[in-house]
């Protein structure tokens, strides 16, 4: 059985949603059991009860908007996010799905369940969609600001065992985000990347990428430095959203547009979901010794559900142990 | 008399939309004068004789895609391009508007009209739509890698006299990309650039500003490095091409959204060419010693007349002028 510890008491709709999410994933996935850790009596409004899904009571909860995120983990022992990474760090459960204060979660995560041995620079890495509905990783997006070649090496390493083995995609290619295509393009720090890449046998390396494909980029996953690629991340949501509006604007200056506007209102609630900040914010962070989602703030119980599928691939497929096991042999060849 | 130098055969459409665009803005604006560069035949078959528009014979044309830009511009002297160019650099002409090869006006500009004394970086400039119909100025797009923020000054002073003097802004605003609002956020870069700002009286400053905001920034002008600029005018496109081609499916998947489609196409034409990559194509180069307006490759006749109107702007408001006395006065200062 894969144990799951779910903060259940993280996220804009909390408890419900996460409760909801946690029945459907017991329902669905019969390899999993869930801790979920949070208010009990809360939590109880909501729960039926079932044989593989255990609450554990914790007190407090870290608010979405803590202003402090690492003074909140290390004073607040008895918070459902802290407590649900202390269970996964000794050993009681195998990862942990949170749609908590996402800074706090990072903290926490770093703090509590802390860096795969070897692993320079742990990376956040959303699924960004596409235009003909791949999953794409964008990394690092974590900010990381002072990172070198084979840092990003092992992030995009770890990027291509997950792509294989959860996102199920056969032969994963990594492209080099840069602003123009041909070899030499970009900073230092990109054309050493891009050599470095290029030498490697551990993945295919489809070059440079500029981001005029984002959205359809031919590569599986897409990589920078934590700048560049916080940067692009946040200008994919804030032109989908101003794109939104001026479109709107758009039709509802004409009779005929307004007309559309009614008649295509549910393709724009999707569309703007599929485009949203919430859906591109969900994400995996590489390179701790186990498995850390951070689910959407916003998750209603189908996108907690999902975090919870996502977990427990990360553990049945043994995706942080395969990367320590590379990184293992790669510092023991180091030494040789 | 402001004397603007066409170069008649870049672009995709050239030389008809050229010249059209060329008699529009001589019927418009009074108190220009247009030189015509290019073949003479050629031009002559969309030219109606005006007294105000000269055309010089060009036997060359430097292609859309020239390969080796710098090359082009050195050995083809006999090019429109190149003869504008010099024209505006023997003072014959003030200003060029060219919709030709990007790479190779840039290069050409740097050769022939050269930088402006004490003007440590150029810059390339586009304007971005926004939201809320504003023009808003993005800067370094031209992927200047090693800059400092001292360069970054002078090309946010470069871009606040243009929005004043140009797009008539009052008092311009200028906001530096950054991956977080609060100060300290960023590369180091980033926080030095914070700092200056913040002291500097030449303008206002805005602070930290997040793309998620990109369409909408509380603030005229955007700055950041030329690789990180770059990344973003690029994800912006990128996004908003991704965005239509999945708006475009989404509609298509069902009958009211067919429907839908076919009532909202003039809207979502219009919508398209706003956020077209032609629309944010067009830019100025700051820095240089007379004005070089690089129009859309793709410029019909009105977006071409609207460069032409652009180079006549800045002549008359004497942007160039007002930003080579401060620059003086600036480095005589360094010297007291």
């Amino acid at each position: 059985m894969i144990k799951i510890a779910i903060d259940a008491m993280g996220g804009d709709y909390a408890p419900k949603e996460q409760v909801l999410g946690a029945m459907e994933a017991i329902d669905k996935i019969d390899d999993i059991q869930l801790i979920l850790y949070g208010k009990e009596e809360e939590i109880n409004k909501y729960l039926k009860p079932n044989s593989r899904i255990k609450v554990v009571n914790a007190n407090h909860v870290i608010p979405m908007d803590e202003k402090n995120p690492i003074g909140a983990i290390r004073r607040h022992k008895d918070a459902s996010m802290v407590m649900a990474l202390d269970s996964v760090s000794n050993g009681e459960n195998d990862a942990i799905v949170s749609s908590g204060a996402t800074q706090a979660l990072i903290a926490g995560a770093h703090i509590v369940i802390r860096r795969m041995k070897g692993f320079k620079r742990t990376a956040i890495a959303p699924v960004i969609p596409t235009v003909d509905n791949r999953s794409v990783i964008l990394l690092d997006t974590g900010a990381n600001l002072q990172i070198r070649p084979e840092h990003m090496l092992q992030q995009a390493y770890f990027a291509t065992i997950y792509a294989n083995k959860v996102l199920e995609i056969k032969n994963p290619r990594v492209g080099l985000i840069n602003i123009g295509t041909e070899k030499g393009k970009g900073r230092e720090l990109d054309q050493e990347v891009y050599e470095l890449f290029l030498k490697t046998d551990l993945f295919e390396f489809s070059g440079n990428i500029e981001p005029k494909t984002i959205l359809e980029p031919d590569c599986d996953i897409l990589i920078s430095d934590g700048f560049t690629a916080n940067i692009v991340m946040k200008t994919i949501e804030g032109t989908a959203k101003g794109m939104g509006k001026i479109l709107k604007n758009s039709l509802m200056s004409s009779f005929s547009g307004k007309l559309a506007g009614l008649l295509a209102k549910k393709n724009l609630i999707k569309f703007k979901k599929q485009m949203s900040a919430e859906e591109i914010g969900g994400a995996v962070i590489y390179g701790l010794q186990k498995p850390v989602i951070k689910a959407q703030g916003a998750s209603k119980a189908y996108g907690f559900y999902n975090g919870i599928r996502q977990a427990a691939n990360i553990v049945r497929n043994q995706v942080f142990e395969t990367v320590e096991e590379y990184i293992k042999s790669e510092s023991s060849g180091e030494n040789e």
